[in-house]
């Protein structure tokens, strides 16, 4: 088979060596330089020709930055006659932006799904899309993971019996049923409506009172759906509360106000995105990807199904 | 402005004429043979040549009969030298098939909006499309329309104090919350939830005690959803049940059923899908899109706004 | 090299069936199912990440059903990482729609031909289609099969001095001419005329007379020709009359019209078509190509010269 | 509408010219220069923008130098912001490599069809393609035309009672059809066969005997296949032989052994490619197609139903 | 013909503004919004639908933001059916990387223009790009203008007759001569030669001693080359120094370094690059492009030529 | 890996049987046939299936007939099913026309690598093209050679303390310190300047009186620039003169004119493109590029760094 090679862009190269270390593989050097007019230009250091190529970089702010970094990855690997291009994607921001909910704006997942088979990708590999239909915008093979099993090791030997998972949103509340039935827990949901163009959390659906709750959802941004479940779930007399999302983005200072909230005692998040040191507040659990996706990856290289990996 | 000329496959010929007639255009006509061989042969019986073409069908049952058509349709115009070619799709069923839920299995959706694409589609003018998602699987220019102005009308000069709209899904409230800004009442859902790897209603957000219901969905086919959140208005004491959708595309005896259901006092759909004549009971009223469609056609044609239409 | 996985759609399992028997390989099962709304969902039920994926569909009646589930599978295979996609079809009824002898028709083969590359196919195994040219409507490679060594082993060790073969069409002789050289016998045509807009057989060329007559056409539809044919070998005195085809399609009752004919003794066909069991008549011999497609699909696995097949 | 522009490559300019006449517009200045190194560059001398520019070059001898040079003049209109480019292609030689009839060549009508349009052609104005079949090989739209209207007017006003249209191939006989029927005479055919891997005409189908015999074809090349029939109609006592044929390539001395055939009387072609003066000898009636590819060419900028032309 | 319709992303307003008021036209609003994940959305505030949609944005620093941007609005406006979609690149900072001078790089120029065309745009007007050989980079057309005739006017009236024009660089002396043509003035040129992988001005050509020096150059950023020429240009006793350029991308304090070497009078560049205010020093000159760029998308739009502007 | 199968065209088979042989491997037939029509028709004659093929053609006078050939031999091997193809152009002379120096004229050395890649062309590997920028015309991988250590070795060995390597033009002497660099020699250039719209040679930059001069230039055709340049040398008093060149094109009588320049005593080029025996003067020195595109072949097919063969 031809031979593995690993390139990491530099959004979030930690992630990139810690999949690498998973795979037993060497991290290929990068190189990223930036011209007097701001112009990039990025050199795999190391030979493509025929390689199994993979390019990890997760779309994050600064978003504009890394998604040309990446575009201009997967060019050149291409033009280095790359054997396949596979793109990593451990967060995709711009999978938020999935419809046209204004005139003559334009559908950003799409947009970018395009841009980056333009430039070369021959596959994706992407964990937790905001939508599942963003996988459909994407012309080539896409392997869409979840980080559910290492969420849900996280709370593995503690006794839940009196735990309810709770999803902040009843239309995205499959994620949270899927995840409440690996720990044996019973599942709940904040129900969303529209008061006068703004949508709130009107209700939670299930029983959560004199429970402990784990709140999940795909990602944290600004926390403020989060914050508004958390007062619905003291109102309705949760014991606990703790918070757990695959994408932990935590906007500006979302963290801090997170972690004041009453009675919030954790919050767990994966690694699919950089958290710089000085955010890490000791509430704050992040957990790795990096052996699921390098399991993915090896399968991938191997030919090996990867649905059967999460069955 | 180029002449505009305007075809309509085998699926809905009475819709395609109604809007022919609101666009005071003659519904050109078209010639679908059979070979022997099952295989279809289609004639644009009217001049293409540099003509703003729109080709009318909803794609619905027979599905595949009906999609194969009007791939051919649309090469024929492309041969013919159309000056671009708009796809009319008041119904489309394959947008369902939006996400892939199982491994080894195609999106439907994606699939037929590339062949759409690739027979030569320049744009696509479709209805209340199942997902806002789909959108985007498109590559070319989609004007997506709903109806709610046209049911909101239904509606008009009643008393509607006591009235609530209900969505069966609270996952895809937004329009059910449009539709009773439209009508001026309050909005409730129902909420769905899992329970053994089937998802039921297991509550009603909002209240509909001693109220008359009006239950909004996109499409109603087989109706079970319905059928179960009128059982629970029922246990919630609802006064009375309207049920409305766009797409009534009421799978076999589903009809019957939702007419037979305690409480149900009429069924409101629209004309995006043929409805056969012995399907029309007395409380089946069919509304038409044909004026919105026109409308909508007429713009494209002129360069007009569409987004404007439905601000 | 990769790993061979062979799928059947719904058009004709039997024959795949016999074909993975002579390739030595297992038939990979293949879902198909039909939602409420009449769309189709198809899944491949094996993995076939990077494997050489050949999926067996002859185009024929019901046509639209058969090629768009052929169009599901193909997209299937390629989202689910195929590394090479081979459309094997036994028999591709669109390759009559071959020209544009109407205004504002699709040439279906065209267009039938493109939705398949655009649904993922890299390459196609054909067998007899109807005109060469049809070939050249492809772009990606096809491998161009005949039948005529499987129909002329039929009469091996027959006394064939006395015999002649007969195409009923001088302007596609060619092939006629090709099996009489395998069979050592001397070819005889029918020449076909137009006469006030019904093209006929205006006259037989070469010698049938007091012959046995072995009448070779691609294939058998309504039979039309045929009977024509036939009329003219009894007014030249032929002695006897076998029937000899490689695709039998046999529209309605075709089969029994032309058992009938006097003095046909013999239908002989291939399978590339399926022939229900009810309509198979004594006087009909059906052979099987599945040796031929199943060592053609060897050759293309294993990197092997197709042409020196049937060289 | 959009302004006209016409420019001519070097093939045929005479034709161009005439067209222009016809058409009542001025043929546009085309420069062609050969470098040092042999390539070319092409230079369309008046503006291109926005307009309808049609491209006149017949693909004949030298093939290659005609080919290349109307590509750069594609690309060259392409690049200039033309509105729309129609190739008129009045002869395509490559349209004879229809078939893949040995192993590893290029079907070379469908290569130079996809070089047209990769080079940036709209669409394509055809007269009398080898096989109708190669209409399909284009994906963009095709108008083609034939010359029947114009070599028929060559007879009007004769007696022609004592007349019969022969074609030399009764596979290719639905063009004299049509021709006889314009004529309104009799049609007959040779009939070809195969003997030992030679083509040869075996018999001539239809009453010639004593009759005046006007030989159409298609185009005449080498003229081997005329010769041949012409031999046989002397053995069937025709009265007289006129030859008739669309494109008149003429091959080497070609024209004078036609000529020099005993009871060949005249010899009729168009100008679809040129012909030298030297090779002009009295028997020689050269057509003109200008008016027809001048209307053509006006329906097509106009709108205008071009298939109503020739109906 | 369609109306226009002229938008400006981020990087330039002011530019855009100015273009529009040439133009006659109003520059429509265009909205554009950050997510607290750092990902864009871009609104077109005006209807697009069949107009001839022009999107003004140079390429310039910072460069990602910028570039992105500018395939929001592309795609934006296509999918909003603009009629026709042309980019203005008044500087393209990328097409300096035209070449692949080290392994496994990209070559950016080509990927962008790769990317814009794959956002939807149909052609490009740009101003003076770094080298000639980037039009070919791109798959539509473009119009290509420089701003020599701008820069030129400047001198307009004074007495030229001791000043010769010196290009820093022989290589590309081109437009140099062109400029020293338009002013009456004899060329000059510094002559680069590489030393130990280091490229140094080693020489000037022509004669620049007790003369008045016009420096040009296409683009100014870090200043380097020019500092050394002025430097060349006193060892040879020039009298004065200007320094021209059409792109002054002044990178850092590139500016005041400029200004502050002896003898350097005046710095002369236009407003394709946005200079900030604060950068504005009293020897600097800013030459607007806006009347150029105007005119050239008036005869665009018109349907005129471009090439005879700038004859 | 997949086996390797080398084919030559018509245009240079003596260096394709050279690098062949260096390859080890069989130079497969190639059948090139040209009908009465003018039109070709090209067989490969060994099996292309899932093989590694290249086919080796130099773009050389006659340039149109060599690039049609070439373009067959790709299309072919792409029906034939070839792994992949790799076009190896020694020599590309339509990489002259990289620019668009005047309205409508095409970029030819964009189209042709389009219409390489459009007939089926994966990746090219090219010798010195006439500008770096050429490289970015292909969408498809390019390895982009130099010969300058074939035409160093033809100097190794000699006493080179009194010599000087000039370049005929500064813009592009890059190439000619290289080549100093090589050798251990200073470097030096012509540098050109346009009077009156015409580029002549101004100066000599460096110092060349009483040196042995080496003429280093990527081709010669009709040697105009180097006869001038010789006129400088001599005028500076120069030793000796030797001209070496990559594409030794030598149009018409240039060869003759320049062995009869005084103090030229040697001409040295490679093989790239064919010299007929009757041109090879005993001034002449023709050196193989062979080791060298078979070295790169190898490595191409082995999936081993081509940048590191030249670093």
């Amino acid at each position: 088979m031809r031979e593995i090679a690993v390139f990491s862009g530099g959004a979030h190269p930690e992630l990139a060596a810690d999949i690498c270390e998973h795979l037993g593989v060497p991290l290929r050097p990068t190189r990223i330089s930036r011209f007097a007019n701001d112009c990039l230009e990025v050199q795999l250091q190391a030979n493509c020709r025929e390689r199994d190529v993979f390019l990890i970089q997760p779309i994050v702010a600064p978003t504009q930055e890394n998604l040309v970094e990446l575009l201009f990855m997967i060019d050149a690997a291409r033009g280095a006659s790359a054997g396949r291009i596979t793109v990593v994607l451990p967060h995709f921001a711009y999978a938020r932006s999935d419809k046209k909910d204004a005139p003559r704006i334009s559908i950003g997942a799409r947009l970018v799904a395009d841009l980056l088979v333009s430039a070369g990708a021959h596959r994706v590999l992407a964990m937790t899309l905001h939508s599942p239909q963003v996988h459909g915008f994407f012309s080539v093979p896409v392997d869409h993971l979840h980080a559910l099993r290492e969420l849900a090791d996280h709370f593995r030997g503690e006794d839940l019996s009196e735990t309810v998972v709770v999803s902040p949103d009843l239309g995205n509340a499959k994620e949270a049923a899927a995840f409440a039935r690996m720990l044996g827990t019973p599942v709940a949901a904040g129900a969303k409506q529209r008061f006068h163009d703004k949508v709130r959390i009107s209700a939670v659906i299930g029983d959560v009172t004199d429970r402990d709750v784990i709140v999940l959802d795909d990602e944290i941004a600004k926390g403020s759906t989060v914050i508004e479940l958390v007062d619905h779930l003291h109102q309705l007399k949760a014991r606990s509360i703790r918070l757990v999302c695959t994408h932990g983005l935590f906007a500006e200072d979302a963290l801090d106000r997170l972690a004041a909230l009453e009675g919030v005692t954790e919050i767990i998040c994966t690694n699919t995105v950089p958290i710089p040191i000085e955010k890490r507040i000791p509430q704050l659990t992040v957990l790795s990807v990096a052996p699921a996706l390098a399991e993915a990856m090896r399968r991938i290289h191997n030919g090996e199904s990867v649905s059967a990996l999460f069955a």
